[in-house]
């Protein structure tokens, strides 16, 4: 952009950059001559009352970054329209950061928003949810959080205390297997995620804590992990299929994995959920639209994001927040169990 | 953030805020006793290099702008992604704000945006889809453009000669409807979409030149608009089995809709494609995991927002450029039609 700059119309007023400032803010009295001739210069190059110049002056940017894993899975475009009403209603702007998990890409956006001056960051996905992050990475985290509030959505930095927003997903994980196991059903397989994860690591305890309370059978053949997509849902069922005793349900790390195992099933022949009952996790809007519909385990993904902005709002207000704030997920049965 | 910034460097190293940004930014030389005197002020206060105050001197921020209406439609994150990677290569932000179409909420983000001096901005839905956009609404966008680079996606302002990348969404519904026709369809239906958009009306003045070329009876019971959602597509089918003589095909605005479409029709117990074909628009990546595969037509989402980045840099870097670039669609046929 070539408008001009404030030092621009300091050096044309032949007054400093700190009275254009003033005159920009209103921070300060400045003599009326001063303030008419830097209003005429303004005035004549159609200045545009500039929110860099202002976040210098003031130290307020309004600006708030999103580091956000992966536009591709429904899950976090929800939490962001979340996160994003109310940053509206407190006026601030969301600054969003698509690092697809990829912990350089991190690193890059956060140097990036730390230069920018955000007043705050909220944080999903990638490094938050690895269950062997390097140091340096955990580090560069708490390095902006002593400037800046910085709110976490489900994850954490182990062994650091941060504020956090999480659903229990721990409990998510026991709604739904005592479902399938009200269900009958004895034999259950456990599909998707990757074991580099939180989130993956600790659906897989409850699952397996389930299983053993209920003296079932876990079979390695049945425990397939791999990542959070459509793809791996179909190739993980298509090869849990090929063993010679699969289960009678599975229940996917998420709903695109679920979508995924779905597809697979059906395309052999098998009939969802009197051969195979499936479900999912999320409660994504694609969960409610499947034939059939898919069972799955709400995380009010809304409603996080709506919390970590709110919490977010405070500490950027100084006030008092409580580290950890845990949402109580809801089981969906609809019609794949 | 409460880091200091050049104003306090400057008052403290006793020289102008000029001068600290002569060494933050290595534009112009500065006797060694005060770039020393300087740079130890800004190691004991360990100050951040500051994109704000280096963009206010260089005039650049590397910041580009996307509005973007819908992010519960994955192909808007998809065309997203695209450009999000094609800036990455180039060296520049997106700043990615969600405008849920809302006029008023664009106008406040094309202020802020040209308050953050943004270097660009790509344009998508809203006020560019409109049919009737006021006048004051085209002059938001218009004088916008006089500062700093736009580029619409998938949209136009009628009359004002804009750098526009689209696909031929004309030509992707001919090759829907003829795909239907050569399949022995004749009594063809058209769900979703908003008369207001232009992109609806686009569509379905193909949609009535195909039936009209062909001797075709377009019904108005079979044409029934709404908006882009899922629950639509339910709502549309639903009211269309209920006429005597349903079409045995529809092509539907995008496939969100054609997904409702799709279980309305499963829930009344009509075989797809056998009792009603259905098509969609826009190959997301739903399209191949419902069950039917979805029929549809690819835009190239990806290749749209790589593109628009493309021609931004290029606009930015003050090369010419052709005003419009033309995306052919792909019909991708699968298991509905």
């Amino acid at each position: 952009m070539e408008s001009i700059t404030v030092y621009d119309i300091a050096r044309e007023a032949n007054v400093s950059v700190a009275t254009v400032s003033r005159v920009l803010n209103d921070t300060a009295p400045v003599r009326t001559s001063t303030r008419q001739k830097i209003m005429a210069i303004i005035e004549k190059h159609k200045f545009q009352p500039n929110a860099l110049a202002r976040s210098l002056v003031n130290k307020k940017t309004g600006m708030i970054g999103v580091l956000f894993p992966d536009s591709s899975n429904m899950f976090f475009p929800e939490v962001f329209g979340g996160a994003e009403r109310a940053a509206q209603k407190l006026g601030y702007t969301l600054f969003l950061c698509n690092t697809f998990s990829d912990f350089s890409r991190e690193s890059e956006y956060l140097t990036l928003l730390r230069e920018r001056q955000v007043e705050g960051l909220i944080f999903m996905g990638g490094r938050i949810n690895s269950r062997h992050c390097p140091d340096a990475l955990v580090q560069e985290v708490l390095d902006i959080q002593k400037k800046i509030p910085v709110v976490l959505i489900n994850g954490s930095l182990p062994g650091h205390p941060c504020h956090r927003v999480k659903t229990n997903e721990y409990l998510g994980t026991e709604l739904i297997m005592q479902h399938l196991i009200d269900h009958g059903h004895r034999h259950i397989g456990f599909l998707g995620g990757s074991g580099e994860t939180t989130t993956t690591f600790e659906k897989l305890q409850a699952f397996r804590r389930m299983m053993h309370a209920n003296r079932f059978p876990v079979r390695k053949d049945w425990v397939r992990l791999g990542d959070f997509s459509i793809d791996c849902g179909y190739e993980l069922m298509s090869q849990t299929l090929e063993h010679r005793n699969p289960p009678t349900a599975v229940m996917c790390i998420n709903d695109y994995v679920a979508i995924g195992a779905m597809k697979a099933a059906i395309s052999r022949g098998l009939r969802i959920p009197e051969e195979m009952a499936i479900a999912g996790f999320d409660d994504t809007q694609l969960s409610s639209a499947m034939n059939p519909e898919l069972t799955t385990v709400s995380q009010h993904s809304e409603q996080l994001g709506r919390q970590a902005m709110a919490i977010l709002h405070k500490l950027i207000q100084k006030e008092k927040v409580k580290k950890l704030t845990v949402l109580v997920p809801k089981l969906i049965v609809r019609q794949s169990t």
